[in-house]
């Protein structure tokens, strides 16, 4: 339904964190607190971290989410990836079904675990980060308005994911708001709909799935 | 290494409301909104909703999680469940490593479905809310500080389950902290293991595995 490299695309830009090595919680590079939530950068471009993220809006999580198919004999660890976002970002979302400027979304990995205290099955999250990215809207500052970041821990700084890479055209093209993918946000899909906001792209995606399957 | 009847229990009232099947979205009893974070009750004992607990603190999602191996050959629909509190009661344990009154812990499910947009693989949570479940803490009110609520829904008054269920022997038996299963929530374990406020129980529990292991 999709051409493999905007598959390829996301897989990189939206998974590859949370399937990377467990991180190093102290980066070398010099570290500031953000002090509210608005997204505040280096003299160099890094973002600073969102030192209080697990304090904002929970939005969603997902256990090993992929835009492939599972590889048959091919298992791996199972990772958790749980998505916040800016309590205002969040309210002006119930309000208009989009998303404001200055609307800062984090996805943190945490392994996925079957086997602790009394859980015999299934999966619970454990230990510590083992991935961590933030995709950001700051208007004046990117072109097409938004950005991804990537970190090697929640306490360091961002590198900025150039515009031309592909997670860029793969969140336009399939993104069901503002290259947002909240198709994936159980309490904000219904809000989106209601207010009329889901991108011409996805409602196309699903009208043609909707096809496929009949 | 524990009695079958505890992790029973555990199954009955920790997981029941999460596998149950989708609930009705209007109650037939009259409601009122919660208008913040302290419990509030009918004057029939009912517990009143939480009304914004999506806004509150999110602490742990799982999938599926169950106290028994998973039985070979059965197949049922997967189910993450969400857990927040009161953002009050997390800055307080923050700070102590323990819960204060007037804590509220809220468990909510949600489909986990495996096709949908582009994810081919892996689960993301989708739908409405398909089970739901508050832990309450309430000094002055229960025998034993604590007490669950069942709610056929996130709008609906929540049916107090007395205290000589199961549920309570369980979470005595096993939890980490202050009968609350914090050995699932990976941002708090951390903390209360550096206070000192893991229960008898659960380290009695820890060291048995470990004897077990080796």
């Amino acid at each position: 339904m999709f051409p493999k490299v905007l598959a390829l695309a996301a897989v990189v830009c939206l998974v590859a964190a949370l399937l990377a090595v467990p991180i190093a919680l102290h980066s070398s590079k010099p570290v500031m607190a953000a002090l509210n939530a608005s997204p505040s950068y280096t003299k160099d471009g890094d973002m600073l971290p969102p030192g209080d993220y697990r304090e904002w809006i929970f939005l969603t999580s997902g256990v090993d989410m992929s835009y492939f198919p599972k590889p048959a004999g091919m298992e791996s660890r199972s990772v958790f990836d749980n998505v916040f976002v800016n309590p205002e970002a969040y309210r002006s979302f119930l309000s208009t079904g989009t998303w404001p400027d200055e609307t800062v979304i984090v996805i943190e990995g945490r392994e996925a675990r079957s086997k602790g205290s009394i859980n015999q099955s299934g999966h619970f999250q454990a230990g510590g980060v083992v991935g961590f990215e933030v995709h950001v809207k700051d208007e004046a500052r990117f072109t097409g308005k938004w950005a991804f970041f990537s970190f090697d821990s929640p306490s360091g700084n961002g590198t900025l994911i150039p515009q031309g890479a592909p997670c860029y055209s793969c969140h336009a093209a399939h993104a069901a708001v503002d290259t947002t993918f909240v198709q994936y946000y159980p309490t904000l899909l219904p809000v989106a709909t209601k207010k009329g906001t889901l991108s011409a792209a996805y409602l196309q995606d699903e009208a043609a799935r909707d096809a496929d399957a009949k």
